[in-house]
């Protein structure tokens, strides 16, 4: 449970402690933080260095500050104002290849998982997705439609932690299929390849074959890595 | 650029704002922020909003700040506080299989990397660690070795995108190992087995060959998936 401060930042030795609590299981999705003024006497810290703590888990997306009712631990979680990952990624320099990887790894195990996993209504709306592909000229759209494609995957693949490392990472997504999408489409011809791979990778996952979708995703990928970079 | 608030919690925009410039590369690592007065001005919000998001924002790792001299964008982005991954996981009451379908993903695609770009160093360093699972006795102790192995893995595969989202799910993979291995161990056994799955890893990514590597390494988590849970 708490325990007093020593040295360190203090309202980082809060959050640390209230982090523990909820790995440890002890505070649970919309549970009631302590009152500011409890968690000032349990931890021996000043009331500014609590309030300090709190409004970083909310920013966070962990707290939820209700009005005259208290603090409360989130319970929609996935709702989160930052994009970490891209913002790490953009600061740290990365390069193109990474995100590229970062796709391979993400991708290739989300097709093969929604192939197992696939309702019907699934289907249907992936297939909905294909047409408005194949049927859509303006390519800003077009784009538009490809994210929201692989990440319809993503969601049927039904894990809140691959589906959080997606979120966290939208930006970079977007970016990088707007960017391949840009290249590709420099030849115009090869618009009619892109979609026939979306569609393997559709097909695929219609039949319930997780090996093929895979396959289907790693030649899209394979062949979106070998075009040249835009930067 | 900056753009005057309309609705929203104050300090979200805020925090938006200079999540926009980063993302677009206006913001770079090192860079010093705005002083607080002249964001103030700028964003046409109260000088506490502006507080509240620059703390916010070095809670999360983004903004180191320097006593006197101002705030800045961190240099050292990867060094945080939080597990979102984790503390998100907890929160939403995720289930064991969805932490090895992650272990799959991130796992078989690092032990891959790893072998097409593990330098002499990385091969010794890994050595090193499988020598120490061979002669350890201390489960406790044979544990952490353990999680060090397949960390140092992902390091080898030197993509700061897949070690990120690695670090932000430590607390999880930890679990998730200390976990197996009792539960594999209540057979005492299958040590031998154990040790020679990730001496089969070693060697792959030893001998540069990333399918093998990435066999030996879906071997392992099969035998891992397929023993029963603890909880």
């Amino acid at each position: 449970m708490f325990s007093p401060v020593k040295n360190k930042k203090i309202y980082e030795y809060v959050i640390e402690q209230i982090q523990k609590m909820i790995l440890e299981g002890t505070l649970k999705e919309g549970d009631r933080l302590p009152a500011e003024r409890e968690l000032t006497d349990l931890l021996g810290v000043s009331r500014t260095s609590v309030r300090e703590a709190i409004r970083a888990l909310e920013v966070i997306g962990l707290v939820e500050s209700r009005q005259g009712e208290g603090n409360f631990i989130s319970s929609n979680v996935s709702n989160t104002l930052l994009e970490p990952l891209s913002v790490k990624f953009m600061l740290s320099k990365g390069n193109t290849q990474e995100i590229l990887e970062l796709r391979r790894l993400l991708e290739l195990e989300t097709a093969s998982l929604a192939a197992k996993k696939a309702t019907e209504k699934d289907i249907e709306e992936l297939q909905v997705l294909i047409n408005k592909l194949r049927t859509t000229d303006d390519e800003n759209l077009c784009a538009k439609i490809d994210k929201e494609f692989h990440y319809k995957i993503s969601e049927i693949a039904a894990n809140s932690l691959i589906m959080n490392i997606l979120l966290s990472v939208q930006y970079l997504m977007e970016a990088s299929i707007i960017d391949a999408r840009e290249m590709i489409l420099k030849n115009p011809e090869q618009k009619d390849l892109l979609i026939k791979q979306h569609e393997d990778i559709y097909d695929s996952i219609k039949s319930h074959n997780p090996e093929e979708a895979q396959n289907a995703m790693r030649e899209h990928l394979a062949f979106v890595n070998k075009t040249p970079k835009n930067s």
